[in-house]
Parts: C-alpha cells; structure tokens; sequence
C-alpha cells in the first residue's frame, strides 16, 4: 500500500534570532498528527586528528539538559558565511588550533524527528605536537575545558555513558565509518 | 577562571500530549542568553543483529525535515512502560521481530544542545534467517518499508549521505564502539 503524508500547515508559534519553533499539522494516511519543528541556524563541526588516533574534546555546559558534556569542537555558521571557513574558525575559537588543509565528509540532521539543524562535519589531520597546544579561547561559549583524547578512550566513554551527545556520538559514528573504511583500503581515513 | 552559568528561568509556551516547548532565560558569566528547551518522550532504539554482520532498516517519512529517512528501529516509551519492554515491543511493531534476550548497551541525549530528549539503546542477536522474515506492521508510524543491510552498506551510506539521521548516526556510533571493544578482546561485542 503506498502511504500518504500530507502536511497541512506550519505556523510559527515563537522566533528569536537564534531560532525558530513552528508547530506542523500534518496527516498520514488520512489521520491527522501534529509535530514540532525547531529552525536552527546550520552548524559545522571539525574534528582533529592525529597519527597516533588522538583528538582533543571540548567539556561544554548544555543549559537545556543541565549538565556538562564532552563534546567535539562545533558551532553555528555565521550569515553568509562559507561553511570551510566557519570550522576553521570554530577550530581556532574552541580549541585554539589553526590548520591548512580540512576535508569535508558529510552532513547530517541532528534530530530529524522535531528539527530542521544541519552538521557539516570535517576532519583535519595535525601532528601530536600541534593538538597538545589545543586550549579554548576564555569566555567561549559553555565551554569550561580542553583535553586531548585517544579515540580509544573516546571508544570506552561511549560505553560507560560519560560521553552521551547524541550530536557528537553522530559526529563519531560518521567517523568510525570514515576511518573504517579508509582501514578497509576505500577512499578517505589516513588512520 | 571558574564559569558561571545560571538558569533564570523556564516557561512554557507551547505542550501538547506528545511534547512540551521551553524557553530558557540563562546567564553565562552574567551575560543574558535564551535557550529553547524542547521535552518529548523518552525513546528506546534496538538493533538486531546477525552472525554474519547484517541488520535491518525501516525507510521513514519525517515531516520536520520533509524527507524519507533510513533509520534504526525506534520508538517512544509509553506511559509507565519499562523501557525492555518498550524495546522488544517496538523491534515487533516496526520489524516484525520477537525475540528472547536483548542487551542496553547506554543511553544518550540526542540534542542537548535544545532538547531533553533520551534514547536508550539495545541490540539483540538473531539468526540469518529470522532476520530475513523483519518486516513492518502495516500503518505504523510514517514508515514506508524495511530492508535489510549488511553493517559494511550502512557503513558506506554513512559516508555517501544517504544514511544522515544524527539520532541514527549515534545510534551506529555506539555500536561501532560497542563491536570495536569486541573485536579488541575486551566486554560486550559478539561480532
């Protein structure tokens, strides 16, 4: 049987610079339904690596949920701004780390079930010696500290639940597939 | 420098049976920001998986981004129910799968950033053949039909864009990490 989804309205019930909530009247199959629609500015986010599989996380404050999480370096793109360049400046602003050379491996919906937010995630490669200079830039953000990581220890903090932003465990899902498959001889992952 | 962040206050502006629309008045080092804060059910997400690496995915509509999705068997918590149950009861309705052991492996916010919005995520091992009968109930959710995958396609999906759900991307980083520390000797993972 092919189904039919047909949405009927969307009305903006609040707006701010940051972001837009709309309610959608929607019906599948006939039977009507309602869903939430948050608007947020698209973002990037970059994640440095190293030869020997270190990264550095970002111990990020999250006023919705209440809590502090690690968290790879991201941000908005500003208006008008090229996406390559918001995360070579959000790599310098979060983690205080300038690089030549970033490569772009996707893009994903952060919460495709109640939101319109994109991620353009990148990787970058750098020696050990330029991540151990990797520190914040003061007053950023919810940011309260850098430390740098093995992708192992990243792996296992995943499994005890320290490491449970569903935006980051994207992040890392994407490039477990990147590295995996640049393991498997494919294109991409120099790991 | 220690950092300040405080919530001044949540209002409600917009619930509904199935979610609640927050605003956030906070302040970060005494500088005024806003926050949405958007509350939904708590979910569960199960994945079944094969000896031979293969899995199955349910082809979603979702109104919010307005396009079809691949996705993880997924669904809300109802009221009072204990989330194995909810697990078992979901991998029934969107996969037609009824199976005996499952193990949660952790659980995850799937947009701190503005949402409290948990998932709690299990796999459950099943035979080839079991996994070749997965099919859909007929009218459930916005789902369009399942296929099955070997974790290798969902792998390259990943890295082509069209497997670019953040809520599914986690989903598969935690089980990549969750297979890893198998394949390395340590718990969990029988892949």
């Amino acid at each position: 049987m092919s189904r039919q989804f047909i949405t009927h309205t969307i009305k903006t019930i609040h707006q701010t610079s940051h972001y837009t909530f709309n309610e959608m009247t929607v019906s599948t199959d006939g039977i009507q339904k309602i869903f939430p629609q948050v608007l947020r500015i698209p973002a990037v986010m970059i994640i440095p690596i190293t030869p020997t599989g270190r990264t550095v996380l970002v111990r990020q404050y999250r006023y919705p949920v209440q809590q502090e999480m690690w968290e790879f370096c991201a941000g908005g793109i500003d208006a008008g701004e090229d996406p390559d360049i918001s995360a070579r400046r959000e790599l310098v602003e979060e983690c205080g780390l300038s690089v030549d050379t970033i490569e772009f491996i996707t893009e994903f919906q952060a919460l495709p079930s109640a939101a319109i937010n994109s991620f353009r995630l990148y990787v970058t490669y750098v020696s050990d010696d330029v991540l151990n200079t990797a520190t914040h830039r003061e007053g950023e953000d919810e940011i309260l500290y850098t430390r740098i990581f093995h992708l192992n220890e990243i792996r296992d903090m995943i499994l005890s639940g320290e490491f449970n932003s569903g935006t980051m465990l994207a992040a890392y899902g994407v490039l477990a597939a990147y590295l995996e498959r640049g393991r498997d001889g494919g294109q991409g992952g120099q790991g």
